[in-house]
């Protein structure tokens, strides 16, 4: 770094920044030196003589290629790589094959050792079969690359009273944060011209860089893998000891770069956020526990003086009932159903507009503080898939445009196919299973037909939801390769939206159909509606869908966590590992004791590739569907989304520090297409909201009958009202009940719950007025409190400013400095110039770094 | 500019390119070389020796001041200005005052001298009393200036099919151009420096910082106005006979500054969308023309069979009537309320968001072009008047944040009440008016009530919503100089809000009350609703509503239109023009005359000062909200934005052009709160088109009746079930008709327009089952079209990116050569500096400008 002079004092600030961030004995080549900073492997062949070929393979010359590629990268055109996949459908020979790999293998190998990498070979040590190419960036490879790039200066970034009011708040909650960052919050901002890169970036960019031709080596099989290593495991992160604790947002971004450092930064506002939700939840529901009591609607169910005989709930197996025997339902259902869920949606809906504002300001300030505000997501790469097909089509002479358009037009309906047919299935799936439970000749057993298919349904959803899970996300996979997206990101964003529309709809479906459609369309005694032959519409008991809901939403929420993080976060990664390990022909014993010989890079090598975040925050996002969408129905999910979370940071942090393979450090600025899903959720509450509260609940029919038929203005005849009359003469042949005589008397006239003229009407059964009038408040509040709750969002949305003040302001100030500094130079050049031409000795400059600082 | 060698060519450039498009004989000095670039003016008072105080003012230093100012501006500092009213209120004795004028005059000449800027008086030579101060900015003081500011160099955009397309495309519309700017599409893009600035700007940016001090100057009558010389008409432009052509925007641009530029060229967009909107919406009326004979319910109106006879309309006064004369309303009404109405409203919502989208990305590459998108609003200075008062209360040695605050907590309640005040207000007048005319005693005059009521008052209304608009526009003004806003911009911003909101309410109170209001809540006969003791509400006729709307909604557009261009953009500057002549003294002959000896800097004296874009937006915001809230209605109101707009881009050219002094050229990137005005409206728009749809027109009421009540599926007896039964005998007493025999037979049972149970049920004039189902379906669908509606907004938005490709790919593109450029840059640093220390005779290095241009 002898030519940088003035660049010395930053970089080596740098240096030394990287000796406390970084691992203190890392796994460095074999003269304990020289630290490695990435691993290729491959298989080892029996030694063959390195043929230099003088085919048509001599004047293509990967070389070349990658000096190309480096120049291309840094001036921003496409990589070269388009040339690989080329040369692989020209070789067909087979004897070619293995020699082809180790001729690329040393061009490679040249090549890295020509940008001025060090590389090391370690073959077949201990794993017979694979051998390492370790990687070493060495310093001043770095500080030529530094030199083209522009380091940043430190500058000093201005205190104030709400500084020390802040230092104040981090004394205060000291004990919450972390031990491994500096105990106080850092003061010295870097000043950055806008193509600065930091160090760490610069190294894994230059390797990236050098790489480029790497995705194509290792799909034609020079190289099986390619990863950087890693270094320690944060006991202050990755543990669940410290679940209370902020999480050390800018350790993780330094170890793992930005993209998963925003991932964490997320889930950590998302968690934290989550907890006002919960206690007011928590509230909601205490208050309906404590004026179940008073509830005069389950008061009069519960009376036995109210001897109302109810009208059988299915085809001759079922009898007619009692309604008091709803009374427990009943109950529970109030818990729910209460004037505060109305309060709770509101809140739930201006709290998801909060969190997303508030999401936006920590993405500004992380922004600012991981100096991303110039940073540009870099063009994007062909897709090697891509390319080859691209390839295979104009080797057939034939276009490809339309087999792509095919993929595409073949794709959508597909997509809306799948899922629909899948929900349905699901639905008459558990229609069918209900309809055999209840049609059981076993008179003894339909007694618990009730309770059992309760219990049952919502466990058995829950598997299939499950399994289907894993179905969907291979489907959409499948669908997203037949459209061939021709970049990485584009197909990362298809692939995420299609798994996305499958999982929620899988998710979603049977609790859709729970809170709009079950109990909605049975028709009416003696008129029911048949779906495929003689399947009777499921209906609900008196309140009782809304109770079913709320089941399934708690089991749904408590199962899929549960399950799916234990089993398939924590179980299946094991499992693979177990089964790598067994690929290598050892028993346990002999494992540990070979474990304990393997260096770093090596015992990486038997952990789990790096997946991608999509499964992750694809988790997060159908939990935050649950949290927003049903919240009316369901005042506790904030509260179980919130223990879920709290396990599920340290559970992410432990896989990603020990289980999986170090990712390769990516740059992002935002989350990407994540914040939109979020965001049309959060709009898609407010409607889902709507109608729970309107539709689901009774709180509508109870306002209209309180307030438009209610005879002394309390809630008093209320379930009288609600229940119309049925003359059994008029139930349809073979549709009556096996045994009329089950409540020991016999019924001449049932009750049924729904608003139909009476008997003696002259349009006996028929929709009543007292149902269109309440129909009509229902969709009149839909649409109240759907504006007004959009209005309040988009309120909220305009009050917060996207960027915090302090920040908006220090931008504004580092501009201005930029400026300064950037005059300051010239007038340096001019000084020089004038020096040279009236050839004075040579005076050293100050520092363009070294401005004035303010003062503290 | 010697020492800016490597600057000199883009510089030369830029004056050749200001000597292209600048005025060839622009106003200039005495000596006829030195171009007037802004002119101050002042009065002249009797020669006064120049006495320099020694008392309390010799500290006070405006030199001193300036000069800081000029310092704090560059580095974004708060400007000084702050203490100019310290002064203004040290000062109370009058003696000092006119000595105190001059002084300070002398000090701010001085001051302007030593910057480098040339003054030249012009002391009371033609029009006395009035002394011009001319001022020039040398090209030496830009040059200076330029140095601080970096300016850009010219670099190459690459062309390719794409643009050849454009070309032809160019050349086939070639007539729609104005002949001013080049005829052809610029293939030479400016590549700049992020703080780089243009020349134009440059001289503004430093007159402007010059002049910092100038507003309180101003305001304390040192000097009388400040204003920039008026150059030239541009004839391709502000001229109706070029009403078809595209506007020179890059002219204006230059002319007036971004942000007028962005007015006309938001205009121009909006203008330009108005044609596809315009010819869907004549597409739409023609098809209720030509549907009008086959629309059955008119036809049973109008059928004289059907003899029906109707209800009064008014107590007393008024009698029963036939059905059959509502039959003219009915077909008309027929021309706006059929179904292709609900495609154009849903048409024009997606046109709206089109819109909003399509001026996005207007803006993005007028950005681009302009050269803005690195460009920041610059920091808002204090207004003097706050600055005042907070002097004033610090004098006062009172605490200044509560009387603020107060004013913050009056003026919002304050200005709704206004507004609700005078919306009800105009309402209560509105019916009493109604009434009166209904109560007039003259027999033969009550047939002509309904025809003059619908003619006059519509245009009551108007001439109302006119006087209003005035008063409306004081209030606002008045309100928000309460609040005391804190800067410039705010206060801006503020008064647009409450403008906003108290014209919006003017315009649109007699609308909506049309639309939701009129003809809802009027009881039935026999149970009508009174306010204000006997004053009936108003009722519609058959059908009648939605026509009376129309009519509104034409006069109110055609009227407003008309007479607020006409009156108050021409007639009201011209007569201002006239007095401000007048006060001159001088008969019509002599002013010809003298008008012709004036010079340029003399005649601009005459013109009114430029009064901001806020009145233009306004008009054009509100009539968006006619063409976007009830197009519903009214299909043929962007027929008439359309036609109004034409004419209104030549006329606002011609005014600022010709009626006013031309502004000081202001940056801007946007059009700021105009565009959350705008997005506000078209989303308010959809919910105001559903309930027009379902509400005010008889969509649904017929759909309704097709589909569940209709015996055959037809419309047939559609009009016999809109109308419910009333027995006479149940009038209230002193309500019958005076004259029952009026139709010459004794009426037993009349009709009227609503849904209530028949005479014959238990419940007689209840609202009916068919009401409250109606009412359903018309809340269903506000609740499918709102949503339906904003989900395909909300994907057109998606749909369409934000910024055009072709602009994002350039930018991107000027990135890289931006760091090439300074890499290129440091490479020639280093060379030199190694040149130095070697010794070698200095080598001209190549210009950094000069890179390889890419081919084309």
């Amino acid at each position: 770094c002898t030519d940088l002079s003035r660049w010395r004092g930053p970089l080596n600030s740098l240096k030394s920044d990287e000796a406390a961030s970084g691992p203190k004995q890392g796994p460095t080549f074999q003269d304990g030196q020289r630290r490695v900073d990435y691993v290729l492997t491959y298989h080892v062949q029996k030694p063959q003589s390195v043929r230099r070929k003088t085919s048509r393979f001599a004047d293509y010359r990967i070389l070349r290629s990658l000096r190309r590629s480096l120049s291309t990268m840094r001036s921003g055109g496409t990589p070269p790589s388009k040339e690989d996949p080329e040369i692989a459908a020209h070789k067909h020979r087979l004897d070619y094959h293995e020699d082809d790999k180790r001729f690329r293998q040393t061009e490679f190998e040249d090549n890295l050792r020509e940008v001025g990498l060090e590389l090391e070979k370690d073959e077949g040590n201990k794993i017979p079969g694979i051998g390492f190419l370790k990687i070493h960036a060495p310093w001043n490879v770095l500080c030529r690359e530094a030199e083209f790039m522009k380091l940043k200066m430190p500058t000093k970034k201005v205190c104030n009273v709400v500084e020390r009011i802040n230092l104040f708040i981090h004394k205060v909650t000291a004990p919450l944060h972390p031990k491994v960052e500096p105990n106080r919050p850092q003061n010295v901002k870097h000043l950055s011209h806008p193509f600065s890169r930091e160090k760490q970036h610069l190294k894994f960019d230059l390797l990236k860089m050098t790489f480029t031709g790497i995705t194509s080596l290792l799909g034609n099989g020079v190289y099986t893998a390619a990863y950087p290593l890693h270094d320690i495991l944060y006991e202050e992160w990755a543990s669940y000891s410290v679940f209370y604790k902020y999480q050390p947002i800018g350790l993780i971004r330094k170890y793992f770069g930005e993209k998963i450092g925003l991932y964490f930064a997320w889930l950590g506002v998302y968690t934290q956020m989550l907890i006002p939700a919960a206690i007011v939840g928590v509230i909601v529901f205490l208050y309906g526990c404590a004026t179940v009591d008073n509830d005069i609607p389950s008061m009069e169910i519960c009376d036995p003086r109210n001897n109302i005989t109810m009208c059988p709930l299915c085809d001759r197996a079922c009898s007619y009932w009692k309604l008091k025997t709803a009374c427990g339902t009943a109950r529970a259902s109030h818990l729910f159903d209460n004037p505060a869920t109305v309060f709770f949606s509101i809140f739930m809906a201006l709290w998801a507009t909060m969190f997303m504002e508030h999401w936006k300001r920590r993405q500004m300030r992380l922004n600012y503080i991981w100096d991303l505000t110039g940073f540009e997501e870099e063009e994007d790469h062909h897709r090697a898939e891509y390319e080859i097909q691209v390839m295979q089509k104009t080797l057939k002479k034939q276009d490809m445009s339309p087999k792509v358009v095919k993929g595409f037009l073949l794709s959508f309906p597909l997509q809306i196919g799948v899922t629909f047919a899948v929900v349905f299935g699901v639905i008459l799936y558990r229609i069918s299973i209900r309809a055999a439970l209840h049609m059981s000749s076993n008179p003894t057993a339909r007694s618990n037909i009730r309770a059992t298919v309760k219990g049952t349904a919502a466990v058995i959803n829950l598997v299939i939801i499950i399994i289907m899970d894993e179905v969907y996300g291979a489907v959409a996979r499948w669908l997203t390769l037949l459209e061939v997206p021709k970049t990485d990101k584009s197909f990362e964003e298809r692939l995420i939206i299609k798994t996305f529309v499958l999982k929620f709809a899988n998710a979603f479906s049977p609790i859709v159909y729970l809170a709009f459609f079950r109990g909605r369309m049975v028709g009416r005694p003696g008129d029911y509606v048949y779906v495929i032959g003689s399947y009777r519409m499921e209906e609900c008991a008196h309140a009782g869908c809304l109770m079913e809901l709320c089941i399934q939403l708690c089991i749904t929420m408590l199962g899929k966590q549960l399950i799916q993080n234990n089993l398939f976060e924590i179980g299946i990664p094991k499992i693979k590992k177990l089964i790598r390990r067994r690929k290598s022909d050892m028993d346990s014993q002999q494992q540990e004791d070979y474990n304990m010989t393997l260096e770093r890079h090596e015992k990486d090598h038997f952990l789990g590739p790096f997946v991608g975040l999509s499964p992750e925050y694809m988790e997060m996002i159908i939990q935050f569907g649950m949290v927003t969408l049903f919240v009316a129905s369901f005042p506790l999910a904030p509260l179980f989304a919130l223990l879920n979370n709290i396990i599920e940071i340290r559970l992410d942090a432990k896989k990603f520090v020990t289980e999986v393979r170090r990712p390769i450090a990516a740059r992002a600025k935002d989350i990407g297409i994540w914040y939109n899903l979020l965001r049309g959720l959060s709009k898609v509450a407010v409607i889902v909201n709507a109608f729970v509260i309107s539709f689901t609940s009774d709180f509508i029919p109870r306002l209209v009958y309180q307030y438009m038929y209610s005879p002394d203005g309390s809630m008093h005849g209320f379930v009288n009202h609600t229940l119309s009359y049925f003359n059994v003469s008029d139930f349809q042949p073979g549709t009556a009940p096996l045994q009329p005589m089950h409540l020991g008397y016999e019924v001449q006239i049932c009750r049924y719950k729904d608003y139909r003229e009476t008997l003696w009407s002259n349009t006996p059964y028929d929709l009543s007025k007292e149902f269109w009038a309440i129909l009509a408040c229902r969709l009149a509040f839909v649409i109240v409190f759907q504006n007004v709750v959009m209005l309040m969002s988009d309120f909220v949305d305009w009050l917060i400013p996207d960027i915090p003040k302090d920040i908006s302001l220090q931008i504004h100030k580092e501009k201005i400095l930029m400026v300064e500094l950037f005059m300051k130079e010239e007038e340096g050049k001019k000084l020089l110039r004038d020096n040279h031409t009236n050839q004075s000795p040579f005076q050293p400059r100050s520092r363009p770094a070294s401005h004035t600082p303010s003062k503290c």
